[in-house]
């Protein structure tokens, strides 16, 4: 049996000396502050800080049999280690002081130590041989607050929505015929329209409240309902409705806007053609001017021009149809024009023949169909004149004279809609891992021989590295879509083109993180993720195609990276790409000299932590990026290679930038969210979240930050431990930070989820 | 107009310069095959080498009017590309020569150059304004002759079974009705079993052929058909039958074999419980020896208790039960029990509880159910004896007296059925590739402004790059898996370890692979591939769970890699711990030495393409990650850890070494068998396959090898840049690459592959 020879003062610090030796991965900026705590300990002696100083020396450290006896003298006291205890580690060493000591106070400067580092219960409750009371989740925090300031200005819009979506109707059902599913969320849909969910992104003249960022929220909470739902309302108001809104003029509103907002009108978008999707120029359906009957006359030329995949298509009685219009001869470009499809009684009109898209991997609620066009004839008062009309004198004529322009114009009315299938995605993912995380707090499996009890599997650190850096992610984009839909929804901005840029590639990397989120979640979830009862595999299904509709999403990177390109162009007001590009290497060279081998393998918490840190890898991974795509282009166009052909050779480099301009536009807007929280406990939270996306992306690509001499190798190890390590610190929170996603619990049906 | 004025020796060369030019990925290495030619080459005076020879210059290149008069001249000549030539490039020289000087005669030297860089008209046809004979596929190979090499021994049997394949019963199908669905692959599996193919891998005295690697092949080819079915099959066959005939022993066989064979008998392999997947050793069903009636009692304890997942529990007889035996009180362990289910007229025995699992993400056609036991009795016969029985005696009795090695001697016989699961993914992944790779060969989208075909999307580079190497993994994993698959079946081996650990970390990586290779698919066939009638879905949903079934693969990835901790401590004859370190170190210190900054940063092609340097690159991780592994361990276990805690400490490095090793295992069985070929042609066809393989390997891990030192900066950036040219150089055979599956034509109905 081992004699207690500690003084009182060593002992308290006992268990901390025994937890930091135990772990590698304390910085010398940690050490420091134990250093100044233990200088400062006035319930020290000399003798004793000099001990307790010469044992934290890094290339020195204490001998292995002093940590045995660490841990012999903390076994034979037989505490107890809480973890609800605010301040486990220091209590802990309080009881430890008392049982070998009698009357020990609790010692503040040891707190102070505790809360700096971030010590947490499940760092070191694994290394003491003493009972633990466990606690699954910390009561620091509370979801509430979370979600309030998720919800931001919506709180009223949300929480009446959440209340709404409480009955029958929206409960949870597995239908597996296509026809009895659509049919259901057909009903759903025409219940939200008569309750105006449908029109709120409308003008209150039309039934709507003219509230576009609660619209987006809205669409969001469907997605914890069902995707079909989300989707095919998406059809119905935004897409259809939206491009009476948006394309149409007044005569279009006043005729159909209010009954497309109650879904008494019931609409489909047809745009998308069978051979051209990304290349919506393309589209080869014709709307030829007729100027003796006046009217406009809609056909489908050739085998594969067709409508496909139109949402809405078996339901609706008109369609917004998308076609190259022709006035006198001359192709005026793509425009949308309104196409009766069905009568009274639900019976194609003559010339026109719709065909069922059949069953797809999600999304079976919703009626998908091809449409073609024999001739069809229609008033030219159903041309959606906004951006293009044709006069009495049967003239064609346009506010936007340059029809690159109007066609890029008249796309950007997409946005909206590209904002959206981001929620979706979204929402997606944020359901995941709320199932994901509540059934890892309750599933255990393997244990140590000596435990009764098997571990829970969110106390695996492969599990939190799985699972935490997608939460963290999930808060990011949230913050950042809420943003982006505030800057769409603004009246006073006219000019879209920079938010198109930026939705673009927040659209694209999005949807990718909600389809692998919620992979990851399924998997996390074993066989039971794999049942369609838990409620991820109908979300994976339907969220899949989240990449490719509104947009594909590598077409859209690189439409987002061109945008950058030609910002750049814009910012340094354009005196030729040859200057743009001597600017941007003066940029990148003055940087350059700042990024010296110390800041490349500075490792210290302090450095990893600081956003300052993070803004500047990402500006300069995404400055880098541009200027060394804008010179290969250069010296591919100066070799005399068609522009076309240039862009074709860079197409990788493009999609890089895309992405790493998208990260960076998250982080920053996340940002400035985190500095308007006014209280300090969640604005640190949040701060950490922050901090864990920073890292995560960072950490994914750190092999390009490394072939840069960015970082070093030492820098590039830190950053993957940090990772791992917050995950852990995080770990005490995951339930609050999932149930901080405000999803309503009649939405958590999922038996895993209980 | 430009006159021409260039020798007609120079002339012949100016579409190579032309080509070299406008590519940077030229290498030192290139470049002196191209000057060798030039002084070799007898068509040139001294003049003209001279000449040539400035223009190679990569520090001091062509001034760009020297650049822009080439592209003229080939401009100006209205010669034609012709890409079905044999050397495209050579034979366009040829006819430049004539255009401008008349009789030129073909120049071998330039076909020398044409051939010994690999360049191809699909990396330059777009450089040149000439008109261009384009051709979607080259015939320079033979997919029959792909498909031979890999069939290998299995020729006969699998074109018997693709033959027999050809029938309405095998047709796809839509079924959403899991009833409906599940009915008609019973049909398809009694068929199967009635002809033989069940029982292929039992011995002959009970109706099989003992060729446990043919029936591989076919359950592979079951993927083609149908997810479910390959599935069912398993079960009914591999885990039903193989339980029979791994655990039991003659009595079993002779009384279940054959019917299990020929599917008259149905059965299930009842292992997985509720509260019990991975931590198979923790199931608590129990088997419970009542010595009064001899006979075994089975019984579910708890509620989490019941097995679950269970396939085929639906329409079985029987079923093999894993429980825990108990004899004379003492618990000997896990054990398989043949427990009937049901009677004659398919009514449940009394006791006994079984319930629909319900519907799944996919596999809707295979029955899984949750099955409870009530104190069910059986007679003591009925315990599956081989490695454990108990005597007339009442007495527990086994030939293997450590229980720990006997319970993972029974798991062992699992391996056979992960080899399995591991085709099944490799065989989903193969068909989406061929799908989404005919699809790229027929969709177009974007054009140049001046051509009126839009371009194919197979020949965008961010597609090839999507596609290509991924057919190369499936290239490399089935000759893996037949080679895995050999080495199980030799009855001569008879200690199986190594084997497991293989096979442990390989189905991990495949089945990853499958489902990562089946996503991208979804998305580059766009909307298409969602749609189920493209067969993409279905098998997204049916391989998703493939990551979890037979193995977590997050489980597995650790057993793999603690198989390889121990591999080394019995390759170096165990001296305990410390000495294995000692020598793990050593050896990786030597190899360090040769790892000098030269070596780091060598990028000539021929290095990089050199297999001795992907084995070396694949050693090293692995042996380094062993070796830091080892480390950490061992530093936790001296600072008094327990070993569980530690490895839990781990757990992400035990993952990063369990994939290491198994990608290792994969290129190294791989460049066997390619050197094993006859044919020089085809074998550089699979060489190249394999170097692709690697590269795309190493580059996935490029920032641990720049964290390591063993690859510089300029060497990462040259594999990414081969990783994309490999893929450009095989775009000619991309077809033929994928019918090389030989997947049979009528089970390639996707609409989009036609």
């Amino acid at each position: 049996m081992i004699v207690v020879d500690y003084s009182p003062g060593i002992l308290q610090y006992i268990p901390f000396f025994y937890v930091i030796w135990s772990d590698d991965l304390l910085s010398a900026s940690e050490i420091s502050v134990i250093q100044k705590t233990i200088n400062d300990d006035t319930h020290l002696s000399e003798n004793e800080k000099e001990q307790l100083l010469e044992w934290l020396d890094r290339n020195n450290p204490p001998p292995e049999d002093e940590f045995k006896n660490w841990k012999q003298t903390i076994s034979n006291s037989k505490i107890k280690l809480i973890e609800s205890d605010t301040y486990p580690l220091t209590s802990l060493s309080q009881r430890l002081g008392n049982t070998y000591c009698g009357e020990c106070e609790f010692n503040d400067y040891l707190k102070n130590i505790e809360l700096n580092l971030g010590i947490q219960p499940n760092h070191y409750n694994h290394l003491f041989d003493v009972e633990v009371v466990h606690e699954k989740t910390s009561k620091q925090y509370d979801a509430r607050v979370l979600d309030a300031l998720l919800k931001g200005q919506h709180t009223a819009s949300v929480d009446s929505f959440r209340d709404f979506l409480n009955q029958d109707v929206f409960n949870g059902q597995v239908l597996r015929n296509k026809e009895d599913y659509r049919n259901r969320v057909l009903k759903q849909v025409s219940l939200l329209g008569k309750h105006g969910y449908g029109a709120y992104a409308y003008p209150s003249e039309y039934g709507g409240k003219g509230n576009m960022p609660a619209y987006g929220a809205i669409f969001e909470h469907l997605m914890f309902v069902d995707g079909s739902l989300a989707v095919k309302f998406g059809v119905q108001f935004g897409l259809f409705g939206g491009s009476i809104q948006k394309l149409g003029t007044k005569r279009h509103h006043d005729l159909y806007l209010e009954d497309a907002g109650t879904a008494e009108l019931l609409g489909c978008f047809a745009m998308t053609e069978t051979g051209h999707g990304s290349n919506v120029r393309g589209i080869r359906t014709t709307a030829t001017y007729d100027r003796e009957t006046d009217e406009i006359v809609i056909h489908t030329p050739g085998k594969n021009d067709n409508k496909e995949y139109i949402g809405n298509a078996l339901h609706s009685k008109i369609a917004t149809v998308f076609a190259q219009l022709i006035v006198d001869g001359k192709n005026e470009g793509v425009h949308a024009i309104l196409v009766p499809l069905r009568n009274e009684k639900h019976e194609v009109f003559d010339g026109i023949t719709i065909e069922d898209n059949g069953y797809k991997i999600g999304l079976n609620g919703v009626d998908n169909g091809k449409i073609w066009f024999n001739q069809v004839r229609v008033p030219r008062a159903n041309l959606l004149d906004k951006y293009g009309s044709i006069t009495d004198k049967g003239e064609y004529s346009s506010p936007i004279k340059n029809p690159n322009k109007r066609f890029f114009t008249m796309l950007g009315t997409l946005v909206g809609g590209r904002i959206c299938v981001a929620r979706g995605a979204l929402g997606g993912a944020k359901m995941a891992l709320a199932i994901a995380v509540k059934h890892a707090l309750n599933r255990r499996q393997f244990n140590d021989n000596v435990k009764i009890q098997e571990d829970l599997i969110m106390d695996y650190p492969t599990h939190q590295v799985r699972l935490t850096p997608a939460i963290a992610s999930a808060y990011v984009y949230h913050v950042t879509l809420e943003e982006m839909m505030q800057s769409y929804s603004d009246e006073s901005q006219t000019d879209k083109r920079e938010i198109e840029t930026q939705v673009a590639g927040l659209k694209s990397i999005i949807t990718w993180f909600g389809n692998s989120t919620i992979q990851e979640c399924r998997e996390a979830c074993g066989g039971k993720g794999y049942l369609l009862e838990n409620l991820i595999g109908d979300s994976k299904g339907d969220v899949d195609i989240f990449t490719t509709f509104e947009g594909d999403n590598t077409v859209l990177l690189q439409l987002a990276a061109k945008g950058v390109l030609s910002d750049f162009k814009a910012e340094f007001n354009s005196a030729g790409f040859a200057s743009v590009l001597k600017l941007l290497r003066t940029q990148l060279s003055d940087r350059w000299n700042t990024l010296n081998p110390v800041y490349a393998n500075k490792v210290d918490a302090d450095h990893l932590y600081n956003p300052k840190f993070h803004k500047h890898a990402f500006q300069y991974r995404t400055r880098r990026l541009t200027y060394t795509l804008a010179m290969r282009i250069r010296n591919y166009i100066k070799k005399g290679i068609p522009a076309y052909q240039a862009f074709l050779k860079v197409q990788t480099h493009l999609i890089a930038l895309g992405k790493a301009y998208s990260v960076e536009l998250a982080y920053n807007t996340y940002s400035n969210f985190c500095e308007s929280i006014q209280d300090e406990e969640y604005k640190s939270l949040l701060e950490k979240l922050g901090t864990l996306y920073a890292l995560d992306e960072i950490n994914s690509e750190a092999r390009w930050y490394l072939e840069q001499g960015y970082i070093g190798s030492t820098k590039s190890k830190a950053i993957r431990q940090r990772v791992e390590r917050l995950c852990t610190e995080l770990r005490p929170h995951i339930e609050v930070l999932v149930d901080g996603f405000g999803i309503p619990k009649h939405c958590m049906s999922a038996p895993i989820a209980q």
